[in-house]
């Protein structure tokens, strides 16, 4: 299932006609994580740790792409599911959706999937959802960090495409750059960050697409992207 | 518009008599950010650096500053001017408020204000912004930490004056000292920032103000500050 | 107080028997922080040296702790009490709690509390609260993340306990590496915290711990922890 997500999120990346990504899922569970039979004693250590490879490879991948990817979750999100949901640029999630990372239950603490939790919501709400396994509902998981939007179950395709639909209508080269000068900056302390994302600036004006989008703004027409 | 903001935050910083700060504006824009015609081709990317260089030396300095800076916010903030409010050290907005960093929509990613978002919300809240251009409302914005108040429109004045005028009440030095040493250990391992704030609050205790102030809570009486 | 806090949250650490620790307080003020008489100019810069030295090492060693440690708040916590707040892996608190760094107000600034609140809540939300000196509710407290839940006063010791039942009704062993491994990963980039937590969970595995649980998911029964 990873290789398979890995191999598809890299179909045709570099394509001008890739805009966006949507990940969901069909039925009652977006993701429950990893299959704990590759996880017993049988197939050994080397086989686990080429799973958490892959595992988190493809959690990076997501922030390494060219284009924005988004999670579109209606149901369970659980473990490395959750992680996914977390690892995403966007995430937009019906109101029946609930998010956990369940592994101390089972003697497998959700080491990996706190990396991207850790990353999205305070800690104090990292730290309980780790430590006690228990599910937090679409409306916490919103107000602390993890979704970016919550809607009722019906609504779910239509905002999510609304959404992947407005990023389709941009410059390509624009939403790549800009995505990737965010992640850039993001660790870095504040003069770096400043010194990084004004060369991004001055970059990005002098793209053909920067140009045209400022002339079109001054001019009051609809710009036309060459991406 | 940066130069003359400069100069004003600049204007007798080191004057015993400045306590605070409180940056506002006229009508029912806050800010909307730079002037697109200074973006185009024509000034070419020299003069593009110098302003984006100008822009990041007025956040930085914001932060620098030994004062507290207060965003007083009364409509529309959008890409720098999103940016400027959440480079201020506190944030009042009124509930008729909403901010954005439409950006990518004339071309031109808010890359730059995407440093001071990404260390105010959650990633998933400023990448959503980043990506579709779209505002978000005062209570979203406070909900996620863009903020430190909402008030009703006729109350931001007031609201935002019993903040300032607060900190007008307290010893410069001491708020001076403290907001200093607060972004110094931010970005900090723990041990790191505890071994920094340690010796602030020793040095704290060893100021004046700092005598002054413990002695008048055991006497149980009002302090009064040297500066 | 410090000193005997530190005895007690060692006392017995690393015993199999010890699985979590819950920090409360008796009468209507969970803490107030230091007092202020051993930090007037008698006892002398070194003296205040150690007093926050101790103070900090209390607070690192929350998070050293092999076990979690739930703060457990009903009433006022101010100061180096909202720190301590702050500083524990999951803080569950009544609605008539509140929390406030208010040093500014005798002219000692709130700095060394500024670390663990810094990490807990939006920075916006850390200054208002650090140079103002004003309380914020319980419910506020949970919005921007200071707290992990928020109960009814009569229902805060029953919910509190639910929680450190729960922890303490699995692997210690495996609670314990998963502790270590969340606080390890959160300060590094991206790439060294996957390398870091891809270890953490194949040594998991490893575990006889690891492998009880994940045998007894699969076989559907309850897991035996050896510890």
């Amino acid at each position: 299932m990873l290789k398979s997500l890995q191999s598809d999120i890299l179909h045709e990346a570099e394509s001008k006609d890739l805009k966006v990504i949507v990940i969901s899922a069909e039925g009652p569970v977006f993701s429950s994580g990893h299959d704990l039979k590759e996880l017993t004693d049988e197939q050994g250590p080397d086989y686990h740790a080429e799973v958490f490879r892959t595992c988190s490879e493809v959690m990076m991948l997501i922030q390494n792409h060219p284009v924005p990817i988004i999670a579109m979750v209606n149901g369970l999100a659980t473990a490395a599911g959750c992680q996914l949901v977390a690892s995403c640029d966007i995430a937009v999630a019906s109101d029946k959706s609930s998010f956990a990372t369940p592994g101390v239950n089972i003697g497998l603490f959700c080491s990996s999937p706190g990396v991207a939790l850790g990353r999205a919501v305070p800690r104090k709400v990292a730290l309980k959802m780790l430590f006690t396994g228990e599910p937090i509902s679409a409306q916490e998981a919103l107000l602390h960090g993890l979704l970016s939007k919550v809607v009722p179950e019906e609504q779910l395709e239509e905002e999510t495409m609304k959404i992947a639909k407005k990023i389709a209508s941009l410059s390509r080269v624009v939403v790549s750059l800009g995505k990737a000068s965010f992640y850039k900056q993001l660790p870095q302390d504040l003069r770096t960050a400043y010194y990084l994302t004004s060369q991004t600036m001055v970059d990005n004006i002098a793209l053909p697409d920067g140009q045209e989008g400022i002339k079109a703004f001054i001019q009051k027409r609809k710009p036309v992207w060459s991406h």
